[in-house]
């Protein structure tokens, strides 16, 4: 007997739900502003982890891809992908594990900020041509040389090709766009990483260094940058997705948040105005979203089962397998006449977190009950 | 060829490490305290699930055991538990479920704090004398019934009397005492939690309801409490790992704490005092802790690779797959020299969020570096 097929009304809960129109929606989005640009994506598996999405991403497979894990970077040439830049900074023990996958006839290239390491992966991979790419700090957001340290820049260069290392270029992500307060900003953040990553690759070319890639990334920069020039590619990975924090930040619309959890009321606290679910941060991730924001989410926002966003209805409180629903403070909204067994949908705070609680994505169709497709997605290092 | 014996210093990082000495001297604690009070353990699955720890803290296999999902009542019963209770309101459209694995000779009961989803599972369940606790509400924090709303309480049972359902008992947990300030206020939360459920109990009781199971739990209530008289079980997960949150509680010392994550040095930003690592949110989970203790610890606590605490070094932020390591805020404690390549554990906030972004435990041993044990755990619902 063939299984039955899965439906939205059977689905066991808590569950993850994709919105295939408006993922299709959202990658169409930043490929036709790319095409724009005249810039190529290498989409980012970090966020998705999942074949079916990065295929759709990457408008075809195989294709470039970025990860950000040397698990993401076996399971991308486990599916057939040839290019692959590991963009968070190289631990020098993983070095062999690199080295392994490029036996393989894979493309794998990786990145560092450090002369230490440099020097460490350049002896671990032994001469053999490992390509890596120098992480510039555009913003002061987290890792990466400042192009205003070109001593920095070129001792790590020079510490690469003295071991046999392929210069392959740069990469940098603008990590404090995230932080950006309307379009004005976010398109001087966009122009700050494009110029960092320019500057940075001017430095090294001066010195003689080819450095063929500029890699720039961040999905905030990449849909309000006005020019790429210079830019050789872009990583971007939660556009696909969208999230609070992406429509917080005016990047996206609430309605082209294409990842939702399924919840089903399992009992209410009338007095207090609670409704309890069944998900918990177990479902939604513990990412409360970055704070600051002029509208507190909790830990979601929750909508009718077709995904109307109900006023003001938000996850108060979650603990490991209870989310506490409840108007936001001060709302005039009224509580919605929701009963024990009635479902939910919860839009999530930050997609790569709270589509890393779960295994599988179910994906969906506007009005339609069907689960059209279960992707698979994977976990671990 | 068997393959080379595990070991900490050749592990792929992030890991996620256990301390098989201190899960032990954890476990036994309460065991004892439980011994001393008279009361039996009815272990929390929700933390480790995992075979391997779940029979630690059970003192053998199979054994009654709590499960907060489905998922987890399933895996409990591959593994040959008998008796399990689903501690977390049923959902009705689960009834099914819930009845198939009671066919198949487990004796797992449910819970529920609502008339209208008493009476749907009841419905659901058909009359097959499906066993089910009503949730008391100890303390305000989440879920269940006060028991000073004896008719609310007598209502739900009346329900589940009348659609056949077995009346087992109530249970209660104290969700309020992971915010208590002090051993006095633990003793308190304790006392107030053993109260709530023998009210609870008295009012069904003298409406005729036997009402054999009076369950209480939470870590810090159980390890505090000085009577659990009337108590028939109590439940508890998170004691066997500890965490952050608990020592800031006062409950357990930090080196108390089993669970830690190791993390590798990818790069250093040395004028801002950070030393970034392999270990971001997606290692340590986005949990922050509860706020508003003395002590912040952001992400974590970082330890040298033997499990000793760098003083004041703690995660100060985290991306997907970066941590920033640096000092407390206004410490005067020296940032450690540590190089890239070198290794750190970090100690969680919350055992069970972090525990949850990993599939298995590397067990170990202080001082040794070999990974006597892998043992497996499983995530999903």
């Amino acid at each position: 007997v063939a299984p039955e097929p899965l439906t939205l009304s059977g689905l066991r809960t808590p569950a993850l739900l994709l919105d295939r129109q408006r993922l299709v929606r959202n990658v169409d989005r930043l490929s036709r502003r790319l095409r724009e640009l005249g810039t190529p994506l290498r989409p980012h598996l970090k966020t998705a982890k999942c074949l079916e999405v990065v295929r759709l991403m990457a408008g075809g497979w195989p294709a470039p891809v970025t990860v950000s894990t040397l698990r993401e970077a076996e399971a991308a040439a486990g599916w057939g992908a040839r290019d692959i830049l590991y963009a968070v900074g190289l631990a020098p023990a993983k070095t062999p594990d690199v080295m392994a996958l490029r036996s393989q006839g894979v493309d794998l290239s990786v990145v560092t900020d450090d002369l230490e390491a440099a020097r460490a992966i350049g002896s671990a991979a032994a001469g053999q041509g490992l390509p890596v790419l120098i992480e510039v700090d555009a913003d002061g957001h987290r890792s990466g040389i400042a192009p205003e340290e070109p001593e920095r820049l070129l001792a790590v260069a020079r510490a690469l090709a003295e071991a046999g290392c392929e210069m392959r270029g740069i990469m940098t992500h603008a990590g404090e766009s995230y932080g950006a307060a309307g379009p004005a900003e976010l398109r001087a953040c966009a122009e700050r990483e494009r110029s960092a990553a320019l500057e940075a690759a001017r430095v090294l070319r001066s010195a003689g260094f080819a450095c063929p890639v500029v890699s720039v990334g961040s999905t905030p920069t990449s849909l309000f940058a006005e020019s790429l020039q210079g830019v050789t590619e872009v990583r971007n990975g939660v556009y696909a997705f969208f999230d609070l924090e992406m429509a917080g930040l005016g990047v996206c619309a609430v309605d082209d948040i294409a990842l939702s959890v399924l919840a089903t009321v399992i009992g209410r606290q009338s007095a207090k105005g609670w409704i309890l679910v069944d998900a918990g941060w177990m479902a939604l991730s513990c990412d409360r979203g970055r704070g600051g924001r002029p509208v507190d989410n909790g830990y979601g926002l929750v909508c009718d089962p077709d995904g109307a966003p109900y006023p003001d209805l938000i996850v108060l409180r979650a603990n490991q397998e209870h989310g506490v629903l409840a108007l936001r403070p001060g709302s005039a909204a009224e509580l919605p006449p929701l009963q024990v067994g009635d479902r939910v949908r919860i839009l999530p705070n930050h997609a790569c977190a709270t589509a890393a609680q779960h295994s599988r994505y179910h994906v969906t169709q506007p009005g339609r009950d069907a689960v059209t497709d279960v992707w698979e997605r994977f976990g671990g290092w």
